[in-house]
């Protein structure tokens, strides 16, 4: 027996292994044995080294294989540090509003309504007639099907005032979602290192956004009537900035909503300072004792960026939104969807499409308010009930969210840990102000799953708060 | 008769229609009469007045009633271009290859595939399952569904070579589309101002979302066996590059097909400068005498960018890709999905695991190949026969386009008009070049619709060529 031959034979079986796909088989050890002209001992050697280092497996009666399964080694991925340098931001991959918890547990935290709040038969009777059309097989326009686009500049034409041009079909760009449209906004219209005017606390995904684009925040605090319309003036002249975003109906997470006069003032400031006002109607089918009446219904100079989602009222798959905009501002909002996606899935448009003009969104829509009324006013109860440490700052006239102070000098990691352990979860705070917090706060979503459970979740967070101000 | 009464009415009037939702309806003559202390005949013109203005209509009879189309009075949205400043680039919105054209035509500029080589009845039947299932009505993780990510980490696991770790299911990041990949790999690993080398002539698509990201674009010539490895290092000394975007097999538009040696030098010389290849696997399906055998396969240290798309294979409407990296680079691409869309569609990920786990996604893929190779061979066929002038650069592996070189001199512009007057659609080459185009080039698409009016096609483009040289 020969170590060194067997070497060489170990040697030239790596180089072949290294370039065959797993699974495949090598020769027999006969033929190997003519190829390298060398013992059945020596080559039996050299399978037994490959074996070991886990580069092939024997099948007895069958033959010898190049293995599929690999030992794992550790690798290391330093050397991208070099080549990536410092991130533009550090960037949550996702926020806490975004988790999957066990079904067990109390859920006041996520963004979404649960199963039982979505108009299931409609999506489902759309989605199987948009399989069977011909949206299914092919690619539609850039900035949407045409039917859609329909859609949405009539929801929005509907409501506006006589003397106001009212939005065309060609202002509407489809998108996959309104966090593609923000994204968009930001990095087309306004650009890294800029100025952007941001209510404080607002939407978070509006803040990741804006930060992944590279825009600088300004925050404007805005309370339940929303912004002050000399404080958001004095924000646009100190900083020169030339938008504003904004949610003036059932803000998240605040529930804010904007009197008509408030809207008006804000769009007369807006003017005034040739910018741009971001109304981000996120909650427009979410009303409970009033109905949103969009502000961009009031303009057509092109200084209102109009964005309705159906994601969160359609269902969750069906993810389509649209941003309403005039003039260069839309065209340049449109090559930056062209650039970033080209198109939206005609089946999820036609299927939209489908469920917003069937009468039973209608009549959804009335059942869904009833339900949002009735999950809003038992956790009032309930918070008012078990937890009265925590503050209601507004009764929300729609929305999903109620908005907690809670005493200062709470701990909120604290508390949002010792309701975890006792299976409520729910979100601090922190995560909707584009700066520091301004106090803590807490915010309880009230379409998730068990609305039953809404007092015992209510028992759970007063306790916490007791121990925690004890 | 008082005209200044019927003045005052009118102004009051339309005081009440500018916050009147179109369609309402006014007070009738009577209620006027006595709201404004008037006379009929006053009311009457004071409501003409108002009609002939566009602002309100009556329905004889019925009433009068607040004018949904209103007539539509010039917009001046001038003010934003002072607000927006100069655009990043001039973007364009769109691609000539992605035009839709009169059904008449003989169309070679499409990118996507006809319907008649897509897997019409697995997408449809894909689609209904998934209508009907969880998807529908659910959100899933930001990386993707997970079955849906261990597909992809199986399909490049299959042909990795033993020694090397086989990607997880944790290193694939579900899109919407390969084109946002583009986008988040640019912006998020190349970043503003900072070089990216890339192919030249190579993917409109790539060049759009790097000019959109605000990257500088440095060409590497590349031609039917791929780049120059010796250039590439060239290039990536000169300009500090961290990153290297390439089509190694069946490249748009060019065709070219890497050998596993060209890929191997490339990896050595990407890894050599501590950089990243961005291997852009768009045609994986579309093999047609040989199989891509991914470059990806054959790294497991990061420095390998893999990107796979199923829109053009599966279904346009199915916009699914993914992203296959390891280390930092996978997170911040994540961490900019995140931001940009939060999640893709459940519906469109469970229809697109549906439709390539089918038994009948392998028939199809078969028989997309035999009619691929057959359009191909057409093609080149009629070009040879009737466009003698066209030169082909090489007979393409796999992919769907056809290159064709012009003699110099060629006016491409007039060309594609004069075809395009003549009923056929090209796409001049110019959309494929970073920089400037190194000669007249045309591409043809094969997989349109029509293959039989190839020999048509080809003697329209024939005698356009001749008679831009006679």
């Amino acid at each position: 027996m020969n170590n060194d031959s067997s070497s060489r034979i170990v040697a030239r079986l790596k180089d072949r292994i290294s370039t065959s796909a797993p699974g495949s088989r090598l020769p027999s050890t006969r033929s190997l044995v003519n190829e390298f002209q060398a013992s059945p001992v020596t080559v039996q050697k050299a399978l037994q080294t490959l074996t070991m280092q886990g580069l092939i497996e024997s099948r007895p009666g069958v033959g010898t294989f190049v293995r599929a399964v690999r030992t794992a080694r550790p690798s290391d991925y330093g050397w991208q540090s070099a080549a990536l340098g410092s991130p533009r931001a550090v960037l949550p991959t996702t926020s806490s509003t975004m988790r999957s918890v066990s079904n067990e547990a109390i859920s006041f935290h996520s963004g979404y309504p649960d199963r039982e709040l979505l108009p299931e038969r409609l999506v489902q009777a759309a989605l199987a007639r948009a399989a069977r059309g011909d949206a299914a097989l092919s690619r539609p326009p850039v900035a949407g099907l045409p039917e859609l686009q329909s859609w949405f500049a009539r929801e929005l034409g509907a409501v506006t005032p006589a003397g106001i041009n009212p939005p065309t079909p060609s202002d509407v760009i489809v998108l996959p979602g309104s966090q593609s449209g923000l994204s968009s906004i930001f990095s087309a219209l306004v650009g890294r290192g800029q100025p952007l005017l941001i209510e404080s606390p607002t939407y978070w995904g509006a803040i990741l956004a804006a930060r992944n684009a590279g825009v600088r925040l300004v925050p404007v605090p805005s309370g339940p009537d929303g912004p002050d319309p000399a404080e958001l003036a004095r924000a646009f002249e100190e900083t020169g900035a030339r938008m504003f975003y904004a949610q003036p109906h059932f803000a998240n997470p605040t529930g804010a909503q904007w009197s008509p006069e408030r809207g008006s003032q804000v769009l007369d400031v807006v003017r005034d300072h040739g910018a741009f006002l971001v109304e981000d109607d996120w909650a427009h089918d979410f009303g409970i004792t009033t109905t949103p009446a969009p502000i961009a219904a009031r303009d057509d100079s092109g200084h209102v960026i109009y964005l309705r989602s159906l994601t969160k009222s359609v269902s969750p798959a069906i993810r389509i939104a649209a941003v309403i905009a005039r003039g260069p501002a839309r065209e340049r909002i449109l090559a930056d969807r062209g650039a970033e996606t080209m198109y939206v899935s005609g089946v999820l448009q036609a299927a939209a499409l489908d469920v917003v003009t069937q009468p039973g969104w209608q009549t959804h829509l009335r059942n869904l308010r009833h339900q949002l009324q009735t999950r809003r006013d038992l956790l009032i109860g309930s918070i008012r009930e078990h937890a009265p440490l925590a503050h209601i700052e507004s009764v929300p006239k729609g929305g999903l969210n109620l908005w907690l102070r809670l005493p200062d000098g709470t701990n909120l990691e604290r508390l949002t840990n010792e309701c975890e352990s006792a299976g409520v979860i729910i979100a601090a705070g922190n995560e909707w102000f584009p700066a520091e917090p301004t106090g803590p706060f807490v915010r309880l979503n009230y379409s998730g799953a068990n609305p039953g459970a809404y007092p015992q979740g209510a028992r759970v967070l007063g306790q916490a708060l007791t121990q925690n101000h004890r």
